[in-house]
């Protein structure tokens, strides 16, 4: 069992939180569209947008004036009507979208020349978390590590079934009291088979993409595996928490490589770690991870509508928006999603399609926001 | 050969068309609504609604001031917008649904206390015609003939295909030089395999639902065969054609028997004959009929829509509302129907339960109008 961690005031004032909230989120049209993605919408009915439940998440390990969210400038506006308590300077405008990298070292030279060797979680903005204290005390105790180690730490979710859509992370057996265990290697998305061995050996976690760390650690580790991009933004170190700070971003933000933190530090890293987690966790990057979120119906369906019947049907995802009214019959097995004046009607089993087919029919109408 | 005929000045002055357009379409949901049903729709894209091709096809036989169009009550906005040559009083008010039977023998009383002994076309509003040059021809030729003939004329369509779904008329053997023949028997919906036995014959027509004949004939048939319906509207006599007549109507209509002109007089009529014709006849009946009458792409789709990319999908009839955008899928042999905020999936082989979907759906809401 872990440890039971909790801040202390301090503590909780040198501890940031990063939301990245900068997706596109192509793989849930029509749902998630350009203008408002995936993390700014209440993808499973609960009440609150995924960034809000995300927010929520993050007030209970520190200080909301502590909160952090990147994303596109064009998302400012979201991000402001959903977070109304979050104070305007606290969302980093990137200007280009440039993978997870370049955002997570933006920001943590922004908090470093605040507050040097705070801690940071980072977090996506559009996963889902059901066990909201186990969550915040499983994090707090990778915190509190940080504070005392130059660790890159991952949490690992204890896999459920062999999912093929993960990334893994193997770990090193080590000192059983010791919660958190030395990485040994990362996968990402294996065949069946092979996700099975994974299962089996117990040796391996899925990759949540939440990280946490201290800005000696994380800067550090920049400066070593990504030179070109550490010193590309720590130029205008003179700038960062000032009026200069956003033109600066603006010039030289773009300029960055496009490269995720995994590829670039996690896996060059000698000092990366994982803490293994269990607290309800779905990066819900898929329909069928959203499928396997929602309630079904006797025919396992999942509906999401008082205003449709359904006959002959069997495990089919539907979804329509408020106002609409359907009849469908004889589906098994589709994602059918009714949204505004946009329809999906897709197999589950095509769902790595669907970004493709939302490409491919933008080139033919020649518009970039269906 | 039919022989030609073209109908006088003085002949057309007695020659009046009934368009009958009350049906509320409940098989073409969700294109079809009870609030604007199919024939004041343009179900083939067109450019003009059924009811408007229905209008223009029987200018060709008769002076526009000669149409009437019977509808319910709540359609008379719908007629008036999209017929703006006919004058209001040409418009036939039922305050109920009574079927075709009690709105011929109205409008049939009406148009004899005008023009004692006139001929009259009666034709659905929401049948396909696309030969109407030869639409025209015929129909003349039928009209001639109830000029000095007391006789019931329905069109028989010379069948194309074994078809389930209409209703057959055969026809005795006589002279051939006469183009109208004597009907010995109707028969509704045969199964495939008489269907096949009657087209084989070949004395087996399609029954067209239109019919001439002159106000004599038809009204003698209604005395004789529905006394207590023709009692019921000639009671009124006097009111027809003044400022009473919508008050009679409003008043006598609605406890007429429910029943069909097929059934309620021609099947039990001696009088009744059929000219073969051949006009590119559909009673656009069902979707399956539409189809029909559809363009198809390589895999026998039939697509009503640009903002569409459809991938590996065979033998679907699509339609989405303009403005509309989809994305489809994996599809075999369904119709897909997206209409303002409703929506129809449902493979083509169950398209005569989409009507009791409906039902089913306007019970389980609680709304009539859906």
């Amino acid at each position: 069992m872990l440890s039971f961690a909790v801040l202390s005031f301090d503590e909780m004032s040198t501890t940031y939180a990063l939301i990245m909230a900068g997706g596109i989120g192509s793989r849930f049209w029509p749902m998630s569209t350009p203008r408002h993605p995936k993390q700014f919408l209440d993808i499973l009915g609960t009440g609150r947008t995924l960034l809000q439940q995300t927010y929520d998440r993050m007030s209970r390990v520190t200080s909301p004036e502590n909160i952090m969210v990147a994303t596109h400038s064009q998302y400012k506006d979201l991000v402001m009507d959903q977070l109304p308590d979050l104070p305007e300077g606290n969302i980093l405008l990137e200007p280009a979208r440039r993978n997870t990298a370049p955002c997570i070292a933006y920001a943590s030279i922004k908090i470093h020349k605040m507050k040097p060797g705070s801690s940071i979680v980072v977090t996506p903005a559009d996963h889902l978390i059901t066990e909201e204290d186990d969550f915040a005390k499983q994090v707090e105790v990778a915190i509190k590590h940080t504070m005392e180690n130059n660790h890159l730490i991952t949490l690992g979710v204890k896999p459920l079934r062999p999912e093929t859509g993960y990334g893994y992370i193997q770990f090193k057996d080590g000192d059983e009291n010791e919660p958190i265990k030395k990485v040994k290697t990362f996968t990402e998305k294996p065949d069946l088979d092979l996700a099975r061995e994974f299962i089996e050996s117990g040796e391996f976690l899925w990759n949540s993409g939440i990280f946490i760390w201290n800005t000696n650690a994380i800067l550090n580790a920049f400066e070593k595996h990504q030179p070109d991009l550490y010193q590309n933004l720590i130029e205008g170190w003179d700038l960062y928490n000032t009026d200069g700070e956003q033109s600066f971003i603006d010039k030289s933000y773009p300029s960055s490589d496009n490269i995720s933190v995994d590829y670039g530090i996690l896996e060059r890293s000698k000092s990366v770690y994982v803490l293994p987690v269990s607290f309800g966790w779905s990066d819900l990057g898929t329909w069928g991870s959203v499928y396997q979120e929602m309630k079904k119906d006797d025919h396992e369906n999942a509906i999401q509508s008082k205003r449709i019947l359904v006959n002959e049907s069997l495990n089919n995802i539907i979804s329509l928006d408020k106002g609409k009214t359907a009849i469908i019959s004889g589906l098994d097995g589709y994602i059918v999603i009714a949204e505004g004046n946009r329809l999906l009607i897709c197999p589950r089993e095509e769902e790595q399609q669907i970004k493709s087919f939302v490409n491919d029919l933008k080139i033919s109408l020649g518009e970039e926001d269906i």
